[in-house]
């Protein structure tokens, strides 16, 4: 089965929901601790706009990876898993073939 | 004359040179305090972003009012004595009608 046309069960969706929000939250808090210590070493002028420059990166990042796509939902999955950003723990409650694509994916 | 055909010295265009520095540096300096505060005062994620959009309207607005055209130079002046980055003392050494343009546009 394409997994793209897998079928997510209302139990499913809520765990998945749960997993990518954790997973959001938690990359964007690192992105505040790390422009928080850029902020505290700001040594000259130029070092603001280097900040905005992490900051346009970082957005464009983080808007395109965390797309909640029932579609491209396993892929997101496994880029946050090897991202350390979803554990394994966190995505208990989805059906077998789910995990295994994922798992399969990270070995890639 | 047309401002945008004043000629200006080799002793102006330093004078011109060190205001116009001095006040991309204090004006940086007061974003980078903004910086600072906000970061600080983050409760939560979209605060990271908000605080993206802070910079982008920053970094616009410095990129099109920090402009070192001698043609544009009046204008420049005049802007950022209207918002305290320069004074009039930063300004000694360029000649009257400059001064004095620069103050006429002041009253705009």
């Amino acid at each position: 089965m394409n997994l793209r046309d897998l079928k997510w069960s209302a139990k499913e969706k809520k765990v998945a929901r749960e997993a990518f929000d954790k997973a959001y939250k938690q990359e964007v808090r690192q992105i505040h601790k790390e422009v928080y210590e850029k902020v505290k070493s700001f040594r000259e002028e130029n070092d603001v706009w280097k900040l905005h420059d992490y900051l346009n990166g970082k957005r464009k990042e983080i808007d395109e990876k965390y797309d909640y796509r029932y579609s491209v939902l396993i892929y997101v999955f496994a880029r946050l898993m090897s991202e350390s950003f979803i554990r394994e723990e966190d995505l208990e409650g989805l059906s077998q073939d789910k995990l295994l694509n994922i798992k399969g994916l990270l070995k890639i």
